[in-house]
């Protein structure tokens, strides 16, 4: 057959098709309706053969999550840029999934009800799951209060590439720099199931890196980066 | 003050607090609860002052997404292995989001239904966007059949970063291919709703690359995404 036959490339070319884990090969399918269909049945998974080792070679790195919970106002966000410019001073890529800004796109459909709360990080993992398969140091910053919610997304990540960051500052101390006027609203009423008042904050239990204060001082931005990249280094994600 | 005072990092870092578009300034906040709360209240927009700009410097080139719509069997995967891998030679950094592969992650709680269909759509266009600012050429490949669908994730990325390549092959063509035995499914009448089959695939209007055959020859792998990488090079996004 000549190569440029239009019928071969599904042979010859470097695709494989991998049945997913739920696939049941010999089960015999009834007549359905796509519009009923569950994922199960005719999604194929696509692989290549360019994947992940070669983009980590390409950029000198391994791709990980480093996920930042904390309560509003303990310092994710600040932590989450400090910490993405000392790697970009350093040649390496990384990027932010900051809770606030999905929910204006991607989780944008979602509120702050109980479910709606999991799958907004649900989601976020999930994300952060391609972005640590692309290659990048992806560092998520949510409040992600609920332990059992956080465990899921370090479930999603294999081979220890979930590095979970506790910000565990007094809440004193968050409501009293109360960056967006939050906690006053939540001491005011005027805002109910607001995390750390009226809503729990459950601590990691098993978290790979707590920044708090020293002896009543709090770290500088500089500082908790710091400790986030010096884990990174020890643990050999900066160089592949 | 002390550097050192935990309570004016906010003042000091590199941290913008900035109003999304909808947030309404001096508007009077009545008692609500987290559960019910949309949006727009008290979300802010986290912004980091290492931006798109720094991370595509360092990548030497511009995040955009290459968008591959077509029929199931039109070669939207090959195209897009294919692409990742010339790009990879060339030293650039992509990623290949496939809409069946994420259907076993992301969107694994979405099935075919029409609105199950374009939400489907609609997070792989935010996710992508998200690559795209990341600084990687993201590769969506997704059947993708109606235009609207389409135009929506067009219109999420700005300046001209979304690359419409449309699989302009025949019925004919991909349904002797039928790589996932799904054509014959259809055809027997074991799904229903099926692209190309019982539920329309519209083609673009004004997609920026279209791949064909030539004389009734299918172009080779390589040569569609050589195609692609021409286009890219020619408007400047393997460089920066």
């Amino acid at each position: 057959m000549s190569s440029h036959s239009p019928l071969i490339y599904h042979h010859t070319n470097t695709i494989r098709f991998i049945h997913p884990p739920n696939f049941l090969p010999g089960k015999t399918i009834e007549t359905v309706s796509m519009a009923t269909l569950s994922n199960a049945t005719n999604i194929f998974w696509q692989d290549c053969q360019l994947g992940k080792p070669e983009r980590q070679k390409l950029l000198n790195q391994k791709g990980c999550v480093v996920w930042i919970t904390g309560l509003s106002g303990s310092g994710k966000s600040t932590l989450a840029c400090s910490l993405s410019s000392e790697l970009h001073s350093r040649g390496k890529l990384s990027y932010i999934l900051d809770g606030d800004n999905l929910r204006h796109g991607l989780n944008k459909d979602l509120g702050f009800k109980a479910e709606d709360r999991t799958e907004n990080i649900r989601r976020t993992g999930e994300v952060a799951k391609l972005f640590a398969d692309a290659g990048l140091i992806c560092v998520a910053s949510l409040i992600s209060p609920y332990r059992r919610d956080r465990d899921t997304c370090r479930a999603m990540l294999p081979d220890s590439n979930f590095i979970e960051v506790y910000m565990n500052m007094p809440l004193s101390l968050c409501e009293a720099r109360d960056p967006k006027g939050l906690y006053k609203l939540a001491r005011a009423g005027k805002i109910k199931g607001f995390t750390g008042i009226d809503d729990p904050y459950e601590p990691p239990l098993n978290c790979e890196i707590e920044i708090k204060e020293d002896s009543g001082v709090c770290p500088t931005p500089y500082v908790m980066a710091g400790k986030v990249v010096s884990y990174l280094e020890e643990k050999g994600y900066l160089e592949c």
